[in-house]
C-alpha cells in the first residue's frame, strides 16, 4: 500500500464522500418506529447502490422477518484471509426533538463536526468501510484481502432477526475475522481497539392497581397507588453502595485479572474532566470499582424510563390505575441473559407491594463478549491506528452491548475486532448526535491500512 | 313550625317548583366555556328574580373579575342567628354530548328523577334553599332566622374570584353559620352531614443528573441515574406500614375522638363491595386505620405522576438527564399547607442521592376544614335530617378538598355545615346528571326544619 496515494485520494474525494454520507443520513431509518418502516428499507437500498458503486459484488438486500440485511462481497484475493465487516444502517429515535439544534435528518457540518442522527452511530462508520474498499479498488484495482459486508437494519432494536440470518447463511458469511466500527475511541486523538462488550437483558414492569384512575383526594391513603408501588420496586434494586441486590445477580462472574485491572488503571483517564464533560458534580457507582471498571467489567441495572399518572403542566390529583418502568442490565462474562431475566422477575415478584398486580415482559437479550486482548487480529488493529494517529493504541472494553457480536462469536466462531472512530461526547442515542470529521478522515486511512495488515494474519 | 302545614305547602306547589327548576336548568350556564358567558349571566339574573319572588331582599347581581355573584338577604329576625347559604349556579361542561339520553339543557323527569346538567350539582340544591325561604315566608310571613345568600357562578372552575369577593364583603356576609348543599348523602335514604374536608399541599420534584441523556450501556453504573434517584426519594416517603416518614408530618394533628371513630366504624360500609367497585384485590394504607379513616381523617401523600426517560414502545437504553414527580398531600386539621410543603422540601433534600441536583416547585394549597363534630350547628342538622328521613344521620368527613369552604372558614371564621342531598350515583360532571326527586321533596322539608333548629343555636 502506498499511504501517500491513499492520502491524496481521500483528500481529493472528501467533499464527494461527505455529500454522499449526508444523503445517507437524510433517510430517517428509525428501526423502532413502525412509521419509518419504508425509510429503513430506503436506507438499505441506498447502501446497496453505494456498495455497487464502490465496486463490491453480489450486493443484495436480503429479507428477514424484520428489516432487511444488506450483503456484499469482493472475493478475488486468492489465498488471502477474508474480512467480514459488520455495521448497521438503522438509527435510534430522535425524541426529544426540541433539543436538536438542527434537524436530526438535516445533516449539517459545524466546527468540523457532522451533525445528524446516525452520523457516528453507525451510518457514518459503516460508510467509511465502503469508501475504503472503493478507494483501494480505484487506486489498485484490487483489495489485499477478501471482503464480505453484512450491514443490518435492526441493531438499535437489539438485532432480533440477525442471529437467524447468520445461522442460515453460515456458508455465505464464512470468514477469518470480523471487523466492526460501532464503538468509540478513548478520546480525541486517542485510538482504541475494543476486545470486550457487556451483554444486555431487560424487562418492562407493568403494575395495575384500581381498574380506573381514581381521585386522589377521595381514595388516596386507602388504595395502593401503583406509582408508590413501582417506586418501591425500583428503589429495591440497589443498596446504598450501588451494589445490585437482585438475588444471585453476581453469581459465576468470570474474574478479571489483576493485570487487566492494572492496564485499565494505567489508561489516561481524568475523572474530573469526565465529570465536567457529563455535567455531574459527583460520580456514583458500585463501591470498590473505578469509573472505567464500573462501565467495562461490572454488570449494571439501569432504569431507562418510568411512566404513570399525570405528566402535564401543573397539578392533577389522580391516583392512577397503572404505572410502568423499563429496566435494562448490562452483563459481563459469566452472566447469561435468560438467567438474569429470571432473577429480575423473581426479584420483582418478591418485592411487589400489596394491592397491585404485576406483569413483566422481556426485551431482547444479548450475551456479553470477550476476545483475548493479545489476539493477533486485535494487535494488528492497534498497529494500524498507531500508524495514522501517531500515538499508542489503548486496548479497552466497552460498557455498551452490540448483541450481534456475541452471536457472531457464538455462531461463526470468529475473532471480532472492534475498531471504532466515535467519541463518547458525540451524543449517540441523544439529541445533536454528531461525528468529528477528523476521525472520519483518519479512520478512512486506518481502515484502509488494516486491510493490508489483515492480509498477513 | 308546623310540619303538617309545610308538608301540605310543598305538596301543593310541587309541580310549580319543578317547572321553575326546569326553567333554571334550561339555561346552559357552563362557567368554563367562554361561549356560555352570557348564559352564565342569564342564570344569575334568573336566580335574582326567583329570590325576589321568594321574598328575599337586597337581591343583587354583583360583579367580580369573572362571573357574577348573586347576593340576597332577609334580616328581620331580630336577636336571632344569621344563616349564610352558599351555592353555585354554574355547571360543568356537557361533553360527551352523545352519551346523554335527553339533552343536558332539556330537563326531563323519568322514574322520579330529574335529568339535566346541574339538576343535582348545584342548581337543584341551591334552588331548594330559595324555595324553603319562600315557603316559610308564605306560611308564616317571617323566617325563624336571619338569612343571607351568596351564590356564585365559578365553582366549577375553582372559585377563582370568590375569596376576593368574600374578603371585600366581610361586613355584608357577617353571619353565625354557613350552610352549603353541594355534597352527597351516604346512599339512598341515608342522610349525611359532612363536617370535615381534607386540605391540599403539593410539590413537583425535578431532578437533574448529567447535562444530557446518556447511553445507559456506556455510562450505566458510573453515573447516577435520575430515575434511580427519584425512585429512592419517592420510596422514602412511606414505610412498609403505609406511614408517611416525612419528619414532623404528623405533628400537631388535632386528635380524633374515640366517639368519632366509633361513629365511622358504625357507618354502613362494605369493604368487599368497595374493593369490587374499585377493581382491587387488597386494600392498603396506613396501619391501624380503616378504609374510611384513611380517606377522611388521616393525612396522605400521593404520587400523582412520574416522568423520565423513554416511555415509547419497546426499549431505549437511555440514562436520562432528568426525572420528575408530582406529589400532593391531603391534610387534616392541625396541619398547615405551608408548613407541610417546607417539611416535604426538607425531606427531599435530606433524601437526595448523590450525583443529582434537585429543584422543587409548589402547587396551590388549601387548608383542611373541620367544624367540630359535636358543634351544635352540626348536630342540629343531623336532627333535621332525622325528623324527615326517619333514620339516624351519618356524620361524615370527606377525603377531597373544597377550597372555598376553607376560605369561608378562614376569612369569615364561621362554622360550616355541609348538608347535601345528592347521591354519588347521580353523575355529577358526567352525562345524564340527575337528581332523585325524593331527595328534592325531603330536602325542602329538612332545610325548612333546619332554619327553626338554627334559630335556637
Amino acid at each position: 500500500m502506498n499511504p501517500q496515494a491513499i492520502d491524496t485520494y481521500f483528500k481529493e474525494y472528501r467533499e464527494t464522500h461527505l455529500e454522499e454520507l449526508k444523503a445517507f443520513l437524510r433517510i430517517p431509518s428509525v428501526s423502532s418506529l413502525s412509521e419509518h418502516k419504508e425509510d429503513v428499507r430506503s436506507a438499505a437500498e441506498w447502501l446497496k447502490a453505494s456498495m455497487e458503486k464502490a465496486g463490491l459484488e453480489n450486493v443484495k438486500v436480503d429479507e428477514t422477518a424484520g428489516h432487511p440485511v444488506v450483503y456484499a462481497d469482493w472475493l478475488h484475493a486468492e489465498g488471502k484471509p477474508t474480512v467480514l465487516v459488520y455495521g448497521h444502517y438503522d438509527v435510534q429515535p430522535v425524541d426529544p426533538l426540541h433539543l436538536w439544534e438542527t434537524g436530526p435528518f438535516d445533516p449539517q457540518v459545524r466546527d468540523n463536526k457532522l451533525y445528524a442522527r446516525g452520523a457516528s452511530d453507525d451510518k457514518g462508520q459503516t460508510f467509511m468501510h465502503v469508501k475504503a474498499v472503493e478507494a483501494l479498488l480505484q487506486l489498485n484495482g484490487e483489495l489485499p484481502v477478501n471482503m464480505k459486508f453484512i450491514i443490518e437494519g435492526e441493531e438499535e432494536i437489539g438485532s432480533p432477526n440477525l442471529p437467524v440470518y447468520v445461522q442460515e447463511n453460515q456458508e455465505l458469511l464464512k470468514a477469518d475475522l470480523i471487523v466492526i466500527s460501532d464503538t468509540g475511541m478513548q478520546g480525541p486523538g486517542r485510538p482504541a481497539v475494543c476486545y470486550g462488550l457487556r451483554g444486555l437483558a431487560g424487562i418492562q414492569i407493568d403494575l395495575t392497581g384500581p381498574k380506573g384512575d381514581l381521585h386522589s383526594g377521595l381514595y388516596g391513603g386507602a388504595v395502593q397507588n401503583p406509582l408508590h408501588a413501582i417506586s418501591e420496586i425500583l428503589a429495591s434494586f440497589h443498596d446504598e453502595d450501588g451494589v445490585i441486590t437482585v438475588d444471585g445477580f453476581y453469581d459465576n462472574l468470570v474474574p478479571v485479572s489483576d493485570e487487566e485491572r492494572a492496564e485499565f488503571a494505567a489508561l489516561p483517564f481524568d475523572l474530573d474532566e469526565e465529570k465536567k464533560a457529563l455535567g455531574i458534580t459527583e460520580d456514583f457507582g458500585e463501591k470498590g470499582y473505578s469509573f472505567i471498571e464500573r462501565t467495562w467489567i461490572r454488570p449494571t441495572l439501569e432504569i431507562n424510563g418510568i411512566t404513570g399518572g399525570f405528566s402535564g403542566e401543573g397539578i392533577k390529583t389522580v391516583l392512577p390505575s397503572e404505572a410502568s418502568a423499563k429496566i435494562t442490565c448490562r452483563l459481563v462474562p459469566g452472566q447469561d441473559p435468560d438467567d438474569i431475566v429470571a432473577k429480575l422477575k423473581a426479584h420483582v415478584e418478591s418485592h411487589k407491594p400489596a394491592g397491585v398486580t404485576v406483569s413483566i415482559s422481556e426485551f431482547d437479550k444479548g450475551k456479553p463478549f470477550l476476545t483475548p486482548y493479545d489476539h493477533p487480529a486485535i494487535q494488528a488493529a492497534g498497529r494500524s491506528y498507531e500508524k495514522v494517529y501517531k500515538v499508542p493504541t489503548a486496548f479497552t472494553r466497552m460498557g455498551g452491548s452490540v448483541p450481534i457480536v456475541a452471536a457472531f462469536d457464538e455462531i461463526l466462531g470468529l475473532p471480532v475486532v472492534l475498531m471504532g472512530f466515535g467519541l463518547s461526547s458525540e451524543n449517540f442515542h441523544a439529541p445533536n448526535e454528531h461525528f468529528h470529521l477528523e476521525n472520519f478522515d483518519q479512520g478512512l486511512r486506518v481502515i484502509s491500512d488494516y486491510l493490508f495488515e489483515a492480509a498477513n494474519l
